[in-house]
């Protein structure tokens, strides 16, 4: 089914509205490129009812929240919400700042959000209306393991069913749940997080699979998660000696530019739970 | 021609002060640094008449506009303007929303500017006060093709006439016009689209270009235009196998570290109508 | 000594706060990976003394100031103060505007720094009040040179001991000085200068350096700048064909990557005078 998840991407080429950080941005751009839709930025408060009006998709992320966009992310999301557009959460960093978690239980308050990403710290602090992370890796003691598995599966799936919504945590393991099923995905390489702004990549991406899979939700934000990893995979093995951490980064991006829904079923390493 | 515009790039080395996006911000700046001239980027009201002052060109470009940075646009705008710096304007997306039309009539309205670069559709959309675009893409309706480029030289010449300026659009055929010339340029590959930014890296360069050659203004945007398609060009000869959008964007910056004289005379494709 | 103290950096992996501009931040993201420590950006007003509360280090950077992060700067500088952690500035195009002069000279006074590093005429500038200078490289007739060499020693030693902190120049020499010993570093290529954010780069480093190493200020500071210098003279030597000043700040970041500490030792090329 990832097949014809990722056709419809390259297919339908949907326009991607990000209001989203500044360390990143550029990247995000180049990934929804790169997955044939296209990307628009815009986060001033009196356009972004305008612009994401004439998208497909909207991709919110805190990475470098201020006060000045709080506002523009509370007026596209119900925009999007009106017009029955996909709305994600990125909520990078959630629990290390009172500003960060205040402003992701208000948005997830005022906004119906389709899909929200992050490490399981993240989305641990969401749960909790508490918490803390370091940076923006998942702490050790948080990481999803085989051995904690069937516990973090039931957590999500709770918390989605809370929500309504799919419920995206990456992380040595990633995991797609909504209140009935999981996918349990081990594509993806361990040096993917010396790389600043993988997570940021994936929600825009996410963003494009189900903007152009209305119907096939879950499936849609799996196959995103897969085309991530597994393009983690293929950059890896592109590799020239001697490449480090920022080459790879664009070895990643390059995969996902080339990646076709034959590469992405066959190289797709899941269970649905 | 071109080889002594490129050559006058390299030598005086002008510096460049860019009020820009924060998407593409980065690629601005080492395109400046790849053709041999210094960016510098500064967008606080309180300090742009100061930096605009120690500068040779003024590049404004609305692709992440914001209120905060408007009034900056306008001042450093004007300054330049008494200085006699040249001023180039990249109106990303007008049409897209409410604010970036109005923004960009008050600015054209406000500075005069040296040179407008755009797509078809953005500056249809500035020409006829009323429009929509899809992204920062051409929309395909509006594309500048074999069949319509009687109608859209006139078309350009027109506009470049009523603002005493020069119109640059880019595309599939690139369109450099003032009020009695125009030229057609064909340098270029289609997998440059995949890229957030070119569109911004050559409103950079046009602005160096002309800075470094004051007298031959046209020649220099032509020129600016070429070496950016003909970079494309030779940085697809320069991938990889496996490589995709994002190292493709570096090895055009690259190609434009290396570009010559001769090599910019030898390849720039074009006819002056 | 470099050995263990870039050993301390991999193996303690602070988390750093950067503050800084919205040019090269994806860089210096990237850049505190590759070195193994954590990088978070944040700047909001209301969230930047949370932010620096939780981490070992904070990197104020002027690069593109705005008047939104100015108080931001100032809050974040005294809480990282009052809890002992490290605090470095790089003061960014001092003396290009009267913001910029300002707002560097509010910092110093405000807040203790424990490194200041900039190119020799931005530090010239903080010393005189006053002056000059052409985007952000150094002007020609103030660069350190074996000529004046004896005079910048003696120069950044007094402002070293005025300040009572380290003062770090870098340029075709580097100069690592506090009130009684310098460090005169000859790593690096000239070729470094056509990319934009080396210096930015450097100044995350330095944070990351000396958060790791609290009892050896002075010798981190050094070992960060050598580490730089050095991962420029090896990422040319991975430069393929072709290839410009886009790909050369991959290769050094990647270089940064695959540094180890016996590479660094053997590498560092420097006096102490």
């Amino acid at each position: 089914m990832f097949k014809s998840i990722l056709e419809n991407v390259r297919e339908k080429s949907p326009l991607i509205h990000n209001i989203t950080n500044y360390v990143t941005v550029n990247d995000v751009a180049n990934v929804v490129l790169a997955i044939g839709a296209s990307p628009i930025m815009a986060d001033d408060e009196d356009e972004v009812e305008d612009i994401t009006s004439i998208c497909q998709g909207l991709n919110i992320n805190i990475g470098t929240l201020n006060k000045r966009t709080i506002p523009a992310m509370l007026k596209a999301g119900k925009k999007a919400n009106e017009l029955h557009h996909p709305v994600v959460l990125d909520p990078v960093g959630v629990g290390a700042s009172q500003l960060r978690t205040k402003t992701a239980f208000e948005l997830i308050e005022k906004i119906h959000f389709d899909v929200i990403r992050g490490n399981i710290s993240e989305i641990k602090t969401l749960v909790s209306h508490n918490g803390t992370v370091r940076g923006v890796d998942a702490s050790i003691e948080d990481a999803v393991t085989d051995e904690n598995l069937d516990n973090c599966i039931d957590f999500l799936k709770a918390y989605a069913k809370q929500l309504n919504c799919i419920i995206a945590v990456t992380g040595a393991i990633d995991l797609v749940a909504d209140a009935h099923q999981c996918y349990v995905i081990r594509n993806g390489e361990k040096e993917m997080s010396a790389i600043t702004g993988t997570g940021c990549q994936l929600s825009a991406l996410i963003t494009a699979f189900i903007s152009a899979n209305p119907k096939h939700s879950l499936a849609a934000v799996a196959g995103a998660v897969c085309t991530m990893g597994l393009a983690g995979e293929i950059g890896k093995t592109n590799m020239l000696d001697n490449e480090g951490n920022s080459t790879y980064r664009h070895r990643i991006i390059d995969a996902i530019y080339h990646m076709d829904g034959e590469t992405l079923e066959k190289g797709a390493k899941y269970e649905i739970r």
